[in-house]
């Protein structure tokens, strides 16, 4: 009997089919702000599991380990059963979004080299930043596991750069998740629109979750560009 | 002719009594949360003044370069200038403050290792917890800088521990900043009561500016006590 494990804002997760292995099914969901703005989009949970698919087939043919195990349909996915490390790790590569109101840095200004932030998981806490020492000081991961994570996001983002540049579309920022599987830690979560800043390489206009942050016109507009040119050259 | 060039909470900064130098002149103000909370105290100025120049001399004694040259009288100080590196780095040995508030850790648990956070100090952005990886992607310090900065404040938190132990005390954490000066990175600012969590060991009695900030009873006598102990083993 499948149970449900985990309803988290755009997926839910489901156990007991297959040992070892869970189900995640893709929702129409959209939120930002942490929750505090929220919509349903009819196609969106499609959208984003076909995107991220794609995109983890891509990293996983480069060497990159995740949790993909395998489709069952347009919303449904099989993945390895994993301990979720409670940390967020965000790449950026130009400045956009929380980074240029925190800093002062208006957006599109590109950095001087890659910034690797981490989010501490906590609904409670809201997600506050967390450094590598800190983490370290309460104990939330190792110091092995987060050399980890940091060299993989930088493997993961020249990958994904290379990708989208030849989609035409310049990665701005992205966000990762991973967990520890058999001795491992594996890429975790999804990559999509929902959970990367992706701009138009000549127009620079966003075809990402800032056009539903921003109300900037129909987001699964700027989500289906993104996968056709995607399927258009993986 | 002396000419104020920095008016800053709890100091003033003057120049133009001798090349390359400064006058720091330490005011009986003080100020928690973003200056939200202030009051002036009488003597709060010489207390923190002389408490500042034994530490600094302890430290510069322990091979730390500082920016002190010398005591003109009670509350003013003559010291190097620097180019201050706008970036705060505050080490804690024990969970307090903001960082219990921000990661749920209660206060006063002891941390798994040194904790090292930067802000970026900006009054118009509110000092924001910034990464070194974001202070390169900005470029407010080089990494070369950042390292020197990290491996010196831990050496700090060494000496420091040492010495607060045998007068009684414990080093929860501290506050510093750096400036550049002749191609060398120098400690400056101050180390005190306004810029330390300091418990008496025994009691966890607060000896510090928590006592200012939560109401807790007659701040200045934390900080003369914190200098007699002090004073009676430098």
């Amino acid at each position: 009997m499948e149970k449900l494990i985990y309803e988290g804002k755009s997926k839910s997760i489901y156990s007991g089919n297959t040992p070892n292995t869970l189900r995640v099914h893709y929702k129409n969901t959209l939120t930002a702000f942490d929750g505090k703005k929220t919509a349903s989009k009819q196609g969106k949970g499609a959208l984003n599991a076909e995107t991220s698919h794609l995109i983890y087939d891509y990293l996983s043919n480069h060497g990159i380990k995740t949790h993909l195990v395998e489709k069952i349909d347009e919303v449904n996915f099989i993945v390895k059963e994993c301990q979720v490390i409670p940390i967020e790790i965000i790449a950026r590569n130009i400045a956009a979004g929380s980074f240029s109101k925190k800093y002062g840095i208006p957006e599109g200004i590109p950095l001087k080299n890659v910034s690797l932030e981490f989010s501490l998981k906590s609904d409670e806490l809201g997600d506050p930043m967390i450094n590598s020492s800190q983490i370290l000081a309460i104990g939330t991961a190792t110091e092995e596991e987060l050399k980890f994570m940091e060299k993989t996001t930088l493997k993961i983002n020249e990958l994904l750069i290379d990708l989208f540049k030849k989609a035409k579309i310049t990665l701005v920022d992205f966000k990762l998740e991973f967990g520890r599987h058999n001795g491992e830690i594996i890429l975790c979560d999804e990559i999509s629109g929902d959970s990367c800043r992706l701009w138009d390489i000549e127009t620079g206009k966003k075809l990402d979750k800032d056009v539903f942050r921003r109300d900037l016109g129909d987001v699964l507009k700027g989500y289906a560009e993104v996968l056709e040119r995607l399927k258009k050259i993986i």
